[in-house]
């Protein structure tokens, strides 16, 4: 693992720092393979945009390339990047003249069981239901404690994600995935207006389908559409696309999307 | 400014503490004068309640007197207590073993107008609208991102504070404070229960209400109740409490609630 801190290499931050505080930042995890961060341009593009949601100003591209050129010793891994406001005063107020913390790290690709990729998983439905903010709806931001409280729900290693709902009972995503349905031929991903987290891998997704001329809605998507869905799968950067096998009592054969759109995303699209 | 994380001195804490990469933690605000914390034991045990709703192991009570013990120094000021679920691995799921950090800093009394307690202060309508997260409402937890995009809305230092609604349309309290009114001799306080802080000055004065025999009502309030009202009030730990004299087109003349409450809340009920 190596951790710089606006480009030194540390591993602590201020007590002070507002990210600490307020979860006052947004993040971004992304994959290195054969020493080169796929889809580069996309995350970073993302990350500013979710900077620019809260105002925030985001460091510049090159700051965080020649952060992630430093980790060169690294061939594969997982890559995190956060931005917060910056050490701030006591108070909400954002300061006027707030100089943001650039954190750049890397560790090691996680060990995750290869069947995930290959037969699929088994998921559960989560209690927690996801509140409606659609000034955040959409970013990545560190005030991920709904995120924390949903993946505490089960600790059976067998369940490889949580599906969460809304406060309308709408399904959003995973704790950690934007979720996929595809059901007589059309491709369908929850709308994120109100809340949930909007990746770069469902964007890939959502072009890729566009590219190839599907039908796609982005849509409120119920439980029972999800159980009557042909297939559903879940993406994000990290782990690719998971085809979900099993979830409650409803179990699905392999499905012919999944590794359609797998070899779609495992190249890099920039 | 002193900082101590586990008891030693150190103003720095990891760049992997679940505090920061998901605001997993909570915190306490507290006022130190003539050499004592204020009201130590109330907001220990809402410190410790709201850990158990996170499920965090809450560092027992000693422990933060120890770490308040060295603030000697410090005749008088503000003490900031946070509690995160400590180092973690990537990923939301809470480590089996998580060791919690414990953080107590005390900094100097911000400057505040004395006016703002001697006559009272304007305040504003906040724009953003607090979701509604029963799960997470009434904890002070470290994911405070409506909390700084409310306060961001404004820069006039003449405004001291920003009422929030939520997205029903109640009053939820000010951006750093709760918020009571007074109505044909009725004390009103907004139910909490699906989002807000309920702090520890909010309990004393509905404590003291008590004691009182006052009519006291725990509901929903409009912005009309809030406009309609005889006296409205805001309160917290480190202001005291402050009557707001001007919000948008309405004024108030002094009321007599407010100087009743404050000579209470002056005073340490521990």
């Amino acid at each position: 693992m190596m951790i710089l801190v606006d480009g030194y290499a540390a591993d602590k931050i201020a007590v002070t720092d507002r990210g600490l505080s307020y979860g006052d930042g947004v993040f971004r995890t992304l994959r290195m393979v054969a020493g080169r961060v796929q889809n580069w341009h996309l995350h970073y593009a993302k990350l500013a945009d979710d900077c620019a949601r809260l105002a925030l100003a985001c460091p510049d591209k090159t700051l965080f390339e020649q952060d992630i050129a430093q980790f060169t010793g690294h061939h594969a891994g997982v890559i995190k990047l956060m931005v917060t406001r910056g050490d701030g005063l006591r108070g909400y107020a954002p300061p006027a003249m707030a100089t943001p913390t650039r954190i750049s790290m890397i560790s090691a690709l996680p060990h995750v069981d290869p069947a995930r990729l290959s037969v699929g998983i088994s998921a559960r439905w989560c209690q927690l239901r996801l509140a409606h903010q659609p000034r955040l709806a959409g970013i990545k931001h560190l005030n991920r404690l709904e995120n924390v409280l949903a993946r505490a729900e089960w600790q059976d290693a067998a369940i490889a994600e949580g599906l969460l709902l809304d406060v309308a009972g709408n399904v959003i995503g995973g704790t950690m995935s934007n979720v996929f349905i595809v059901n007589n031929g059309v491709l369908s991903t929850p709308d994120l207006a109100l809340c949930g987290i909007a990746g770069v891998t469902r964007a890939r997704v959502l072009a890729y389908a566009k590219q190839l001329n599907w039908q796609v809605r982005i849509t409120q998507l119920s439980q029972e559409a999800i159980l009557a869905a042909d297939e559903v799968m879940v993406v994000n950067s990290v782990i690719g696309i998971w085809q979900i096998r099993t979830l409650a009592d409803k179990n699905w054969a392999a499905g012919s999307v999944t590794p359609l759109l797998r070899a779609y995303l495992e190249g890099d699209n920039d």
